[in-house]
């Protein structure tokens, strides 16, 4: 038998990539940077924040003095809806394509001070209606061939206001990490006939090593291939392609397994968690992809505390991610975790 | 023609993978996360610094007092050198292989406040030196397949010791970047009988809008495709494979070419520049590479100040790497900088 706590490789289905797992590497001393503890004690209402409501924005709007969510069209958008259909070709290796989309901002609600684990389940609902409603309506764009729905949270990702918020992409071509999972769906479904997500599922649910959520519509795992220190991926047990094909009971699940999620997440360092979260759908306007299913990444940056992080850097951006803690290790310490959120312990 | 101030996608001619450009977007205000300084005043020597001449390191090994460069096994290695064959697979779907390697740390140099722009020429080829050196050494492992050579610089990159260093990681088997470059180098060279690389170098010479350093042996250029803002790309231009096969003379050069490119990287913000570099070799003990072309990716993170980061988060983590200046713009800015180092100007 294989030893997981020697270093070894392990490969991501989803990508068809690869990771480098080195267990013992864990124990060195850390003497990097630390980051600073996000912790603050943020007020239910902040003047000087855009999202806030009420308040103006970059582009002299007014929020509204919404209830539940609000979306608006992203003030610094990347993606423009302008149609263009250029491209730069010279001998086929300076390649670059005008490229179209849309994007848009999701505030998960009115409170400054909140994040997704403190929302109670009808505000969850909503979120995932908004998600819902927003991925129906970009849709109807038929030049819109792919939709990301996710959310940077904390400032160690990027994120420049804590406002709870999320953010929508929508997009006239098929990113990187798409093509790559859409391949890796197909060449199972081709062989197999079934969703490899499907069957990925079933070894964890026997396995039990790395489930940290396991309900009647959703499985959650640190997946066999992590390269996130607490990195994980929500399943939906029924195999759909789009958020929009979820029941009204899947949706109430899915906001109850956001919350267990979220706030394992922040009780393990007793801080707000901070990760890059995002829904992975079948690409649409494209004909039918029975080979896909539907799921949702979580990457967590944190390693060792609230204050020190995993680096991707250097050999990781060179050559392969690489992880210190292994999955199994990982998944025990997100089980142990209460599942009521610290600050109200 | 295409305008390149207007959203696009390019390829990655490397991997194949494409990076969205929106320029428009670098206007925007920044509200997020600041990072420390690092520009600190330290000391020739530091005692408490293990990299540092006669100091004792986490493996109660005292270093000798060396002169140039010294080059030891890693004391928190990620890989280990034991013989290991086992693997593991449950349906094709969950898989690993457990994974052998060496892993080095090379001093470049026994003044703890130096960094390569501040090395002089000699000093500069003797870590030109090393690196051909160890290469070799490594090499002869016949277990040994692909050589990382690198250097993690600046705390914001993971870097815990400012103490001018690199490292080696030496393995068994391919990492996915590799995969993913010799793929696209033999698809040309199949097609065309040259090195791809060879092909894009007369092009960024004949464009001239992205070259930043063009001397006898080799170019430097803004890749057309770079993710990170000021990302960079030395490509050697006599097409070898392995950075045992450059000349004396060939040596000089590329020791010439990381002063001066180093030097503007550091004056572009007057301060020491952060950055995630390394060498891109063929496989070895692995039969002929003709396809394969030596080069060097610089990854360096900051954007818009010396302590205002790039973000790869979110939609990059989940789609499709993003960037805001232009590989054109950002060219123009590293052209205009001095070539004397700021500190000493
Ligand atoms: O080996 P170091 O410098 O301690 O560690 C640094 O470089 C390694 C290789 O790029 C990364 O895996 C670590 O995350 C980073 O902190
Ligand atoms: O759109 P925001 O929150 O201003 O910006 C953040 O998310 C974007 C999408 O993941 C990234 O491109 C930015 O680097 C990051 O700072």
């Amino acid at each position: 038998m294989i030893d997981f706590e020697q270093p070894h490789l392990r490969t991501n289905i989803l990508t068809g990539e690869k990771v480098l797992v080195s267990p013992h590497r864990y124990k060195r001393p850390w003497q990097g940077q630390i980051e600073d503890d996000t912790e603050h004690d943020l007020p239910h209402y902040d003047a000087s924040c855009y999202l806030c409501p009420g308040n103006k924005r970059a582009s002299d709007i007014v929020n509204p003095i919404y209830r539940g969510q609000y979306v608006f069209k992203n003030d610094f958008s990347a993606l423009l809806p302008d149609k263009v259909e250029k491209s730069f070709d010279i001998a086929n290796i300076l390649r670059a394509d005008a490229e179209r989309g849309l994007c848009k901002v999701i505030i998960f609600s009115p409170k400054h001070n909140l994040t997704l684990p403190e929302l109670c389940r009808e505000e969850l609902l909503g979120v995932v209606n908004t998600w819902q409603q927003e991925f129906k309506s970009l849709q109807r764009n038929k030049w819109v061939k792919y939709i990301q729905i996710f959310e940077n949270k904390g400032a160690i990702m990027g994120c420049s206001n804590p406002h709870p918020h999320g953010q929508i992409w929508a997009q006239q071509s098929i990113p990187t990490e798409i093509v790559k999972e859409s391949s890796q769906f197909k060449e199972h479904f081709e062989r197999t006939g079934k969703s490899i997500l499907i069957d990925y599922l079933k070894i964890e649910m026997e396995e039990n090593k790395r489930v940290i959520i396991d309900n009647a519509h959703f499985l959650v795992v640190v997946p066999f291939w992590a390269s996130w220190p607490y990195e994980t991926l929500i399943i939906s047990k029924r195999q759909v392609q789009y958020i929009t094909q979820f029941t009204e009971e899947e949706k109430i699940t899915l906001a109850d397994t956001l919350k267990e999620l979220t706030t394992r997440y922040d009780n393990i360092f007793k801080t707000s968690f901070p990760y890059s979260a995002g829904m992975h759908q079948a690409p649409i306007n494209d004909g039918k992809h029975p080979e896909w299913h539907w799921h949702m990444h979580f990457y967590p940056p944190l390693l060792r505390s609230a204050t020190v992080k995993k680096f991707m850097v250097g050999y990781e951006m060179l050559a392969n991610p690489q992880r210190d803690i292994t999955p199994e290790h990982a998944a025990q310490i997100l089980l142990d975790q209460p599942i009521q959120h610290y600050k109200t312990l």
